[in-house]
C-alpha cells in the first residue's frame, strides 16, 4: 500500500464530500460554467506536465506487464488532452438541468404544485485505468449539481492525481468548495467495501468497466447502483428488409469499433429471406475479416464459405472482438424469443420495410434501446442527442439507456400554499 | 411452517411472473382497464367471504395477542372493501402511462429519436399485515404494465390468499396473464434472503413497513429498492410567518392523524419571532393533548405550561404519536442547519410571508417535498394529483417523493432511421 492509499479513510473522505454537496447544489450555473471553463483552460496549459505524470504511470504499468490495449487506455497524449478540454468546453455550454421545471399545477386544494430537477447529491464513480473518465466525470457531476467521488485505477494513480489537482484549482479560483470532488485511488477490496456500505453519505455508484468490477459493486454496495453492464446487441433482418442496408448496419456495426459495448454480437435472419441474405452476409463478413459462428440452418446456405458451428454459448455472447453469431429464426416471433432469451436490454435492431413489423418490434422488444433501419452503434448519447454521456444504463431503475446530465438529477415537489390544513 | 409456505419456491415463482410479465407490458390498456373493473365488481359481490376469511385471519392474530393498533390495520370491513373497489375504479379512469413519447426529435444524423415510458417488469412489494395493500399495489402495477409478487404478512395469510384467487379470476376472466401476480407468504427470512437475490428476475422491490423490514430489505437486497422510510417532518416559523397560519398548519400536521409518515415531528421557531409564537403555540399544543419536547429557549417562553426539555435524542425522531418536538433557531440559517442534520428527506415545511426567504427555504432544502404555508399532510399522492400512490420515496434513485403510475415506469429509447451507419 503507497503512502496516498493509508491517507485514505473511506468515511472522513466520503463526509467531505457531503458537506461540499449542500453547496454545490445550489451554485449558480454562470459558477458551474466558469470552473469547467477554467479548468479547460488549465487541461491546455498543463499538458505538458499532465503527461509527464501519465508516462510515469505507463512505465510503472509495462514494468508490470499490463496488457497492450490496457496501456492504450492508460496513455494521456496532446490529442486526448485537447479532446478532455474541448469536452469540458462543450459540457459548459450545455443547459444546467437543475431548477428546470417539468410540472407546475394548481391542484383542487388551491396548492400551486410543482416538480423540479435537483442534484442526487453525491455521485461515486468506479472505473478502471482511463484518466480521461476522472474529467468527464467531474464535468458532468458538477454541471448537474452533484459532489463527486472517484475511484479511478491504481495503473492511473499519478495521472490522476495530477488531474485532480487541477480540478481543485479550478473550483477554489472560483469560489466552490474544492472537496466538491475527492479523487481516491485503492485496489484494497476491504476499503471499497467500506466505502460501498456508505448509504448515509453517497446517494448513487455508476461502476464503468469489466464484469468482474461490476459483479463486485453489485454484490458489495449498499448504496443504490445504476450499471453499464454487457451490450449483447442483435439485429433481426426480416423478409420486408432492403438488403444492401441490412449489409451495411451488419458489417459496419460489427468491424468499426468491435471492442465497445454497442457492437453489434448477433445477426437474426428471417427464414423467408435466408436463401438470398445468408450468402451476402458470409461473404461481407468474410471480405472484412469477421469470423461467423452459424447454425446447421446459416451454414445450409454457406456455399463453401467457412462458418464455425455455433453451440448454445454463442447465443448472448458479447465476443467484444471480430466474431459474430449468425441465426436463422422464423419471423418476428423467432426474433422476438431469441432476443428476450438472451439480449441484454442494451440496443437491438430490426431492419425491415413493412411497417406494422417494425412497429411490432419496437413495441415489444423493450431493450433501453431499440432502432429501425439504422446501426446499433447510435445508441450514445452524443448520437442521441444528449449533449454528454455518463454511460448506458441496463437496468431499468432510475435510467434505462443512455445517461446525460438530466439522468445525473432525480425531481423533488415544491409546493405553494396560502394555509392550507387538513 | 404451513402447507402453504411449504409449496412456495422463490425462482420457480419468480421466474412464472417474469414470463408473464413480457405479456402485461404490451397489455392494451382497454384490457388492463376492464381487469380493474371485473376485479371492482368481484370486490363488491365477494364482500361476505372476504370478510369471513379475514375473521379468520383476526380471531388467530387476537390469539397471538397481536397489538391493538396491528388488528385494526389487518381488519377489512365492508367500508374498507367498497374503498378497495373504488379505488379500482378510480386506477382505471387514470390515464395509461404505457407509451406516453416524452421526447421525439429528429437529430443531425437524420435518425427520429423518441423517448416512450416503458412498464419496469417485474414488481415485487413486500408490505405487513394491511390486506388493502394487496389490492391497491396489483392495481397500480398492472395499470403501469408490470406484473407483480405481493409479499404480504404472514397475519393476513387468509385475507389476502381470497383477494389472490379473485385477482387471478379477473386477469383470466380478460385473458391476461393469471401469472401477472403472484402472492407470497412466508416468515421464513431465509426464503426472503433467496427472493431479494433474484435480480435477474425482479426488476423492483418495495419495502412498505416499518423500520426492521426496510433494513432487512436494504441489507439483504440485489435487487433494487426504492425505499419507503421515516419521515421526520419540519416546520419552520420565519420572523415574517402569519402567526394564525403557523399554529392552525402546526397544531392540525401533529393531530390528524399522528402515526402517518406525514406528520409534523419538530417545530422550528424563528428567535425573533420566538417571544409572541412560543407561548400560543404552547398553550393550542396543551389544548389539542400533544407533549412538548422544548429546548431551553423554548422553556424560558413556556409561561408555567409544562415543557419537557429535550435531548439530543429529540431532534430527528419519528415519534408517530401526540409528541412534537419544539426547538428556537437563528432564522434561515439555523433552520436549514437543523434540517440538514437531523431532517430524512421526507417533507419540510416553511411558513412565512417574506418571498425571498420562502424562495431561499424552498431551493436549499432538497426533501422530496418542500412546502410554504400548507401543512406537511400534502404530501401524499392523491393531494399532489398523482391519482394514486404506491409510497413515498425518501431515496433520490428513481424517484423522489410520491410515487404514483409514472414512478412505476420507466423510458426506453426507440429510433426510426432510414439505413444510418457510423
Amino acid at each position: 500500500m503507497s503512502a496516498q492509499e493509508a491517507l485514505f479513510e473511506p468515511r472522513v473522505v466520503a463526509s467531505r464530500v457531503r458537506e461540499a454537496s449542500r453547496i454545490v447544489s445550489t451554485l449558480p450555473s454562470a459558477i458551474k460554467n466558469a470552473v469547467l471553463l477554467d479548468l479547460a483552460g488549465r487541461l491546455d496549459s498543463s499538458a505538458g506536465a499532465l503527461m509527464a505524470a501519465n508516462g510515469e504511470d505507463m512505465e510503472a504499468a509495462r514494468a508490470e506487464g499490463l496488457p497492450e490495449a490496457k496501456l492504450r487506455r492508460l496513455e494521456l497524449t496532446a490529442a486526448g488532452i485537447g479532446q478532455m478540454s474541448e469536452g469540458l468546453r462543450q459540457v459548459a455550454a450545455l443547459p444546467d438541468p437543475v431548477g428546470v421545471v417539468t410540472r407546475d399545477d394548481v391542484v383542487a386544494s388551491g396548492l400551486r404544485v410543482q416538480k423540479v430537477r435537483c442534484p442526487l447529491g453525491v455521485v461515486m464513480m468506479i472505473y478502471e485505468a482511463r484518466p480521461g473518465v476522472t474529467v468527464d466525470a467531474f464535468a458532468l457531476c458538477l454541471k448537474a449539481g452533484n459532489a463527486c467521488l472517484l475511484k479511478g485505477g491504481r495503473e492511473a494513480a499519478r495521472s490522476n492525481a495530477a488531474l485532480a489537482e487541477l480540478l481543485r484549482a479550478s473550483l477554489e479560483s472560483h469560489g466552490a468548495p474544492a472537496d466538491s470532488v475527492a479523487l481516491v485511488t485503492t485496489s484494497d477490496r476491504e476499503r471499497m467495501r467500506e466505502l460501498l456500505q456508505l448509504a448515509d453519505l453517497i446517494d448513487l455508484v455508476i461502476p464503468r468497466g469489466g464484469r468482474g468490477l461490476i459483479d463486485f459493486v453489485r454484490t458489495n454496495s449498499a448504496i443504490p447502483t445504476v450499471q453499464h453492464d454487457a451490450g449483447v446487441c442483435h439485429a433481426f433482418v426480416h423478409a420486408s428488409a432492403d438488403l444492401d442496408v441490412s449489409e451495411r448496419v451488419c458489417v459496419s456495426a460489427k468491424t468499426s469499433s468491435p471492442a465497445t459495448c454497442n457492437t453489434l454480437e448477433c445477426v437474426l435472419i428471417d427464414r423467408d429471406i435466408a436463401p438470398a441474405f445468408v450468402p451476402r452476409l458470409l461473404q461481407a463478413y468474410a471480405a472484412a475479416g469477421v469470423e461467423v459462428r452459424g447454425d446447421d440452418a446459416v451454414r445450409a446456405h454457406a456455399g463453401g464459405l467457412s462458418v464455425t458451428p455455433a453451440s448454445e454459448a454463442d447465443w448472448g455472447t458479447e465476443y467484444l472482438d471480430l466474431i459474430v453469431a449468425v441465426r436463422v429464426v422464423d419471423g418476428l416471433e423467432g426474433a422476438c424469443a431469441h432476443i428476450h432469451r438472451y439480449g441484454s436490454n442494451h440496443t437491438d435492431v430490426i431492419l425491415a420495410q413493412d411497417e406494422g413489423t417494425i412497429e411490432a418490434f419496437l413495441a415489444r422488444v423493450q431493450s433501453s434501446c431499440v432502432l429501425a433501419n439504422a446501426s446499433p452503434r447510435f445508441n450514445d448519447g452524443f448520437q442521441l442527442g444528449l449533449g454528454a454521456e455518463i454511460g448506458i444504463s441496463t437496468t431499468r431503475l432510475h435510467a434505462y439507456g443512455a445517461m446525460g446530465l438530466e439522468e445525473l438529477t432525480t425531481q423533488r415537489y415544491v409546493v405553494r400554499g396560502s394555509g392550507q390544513t387538513r
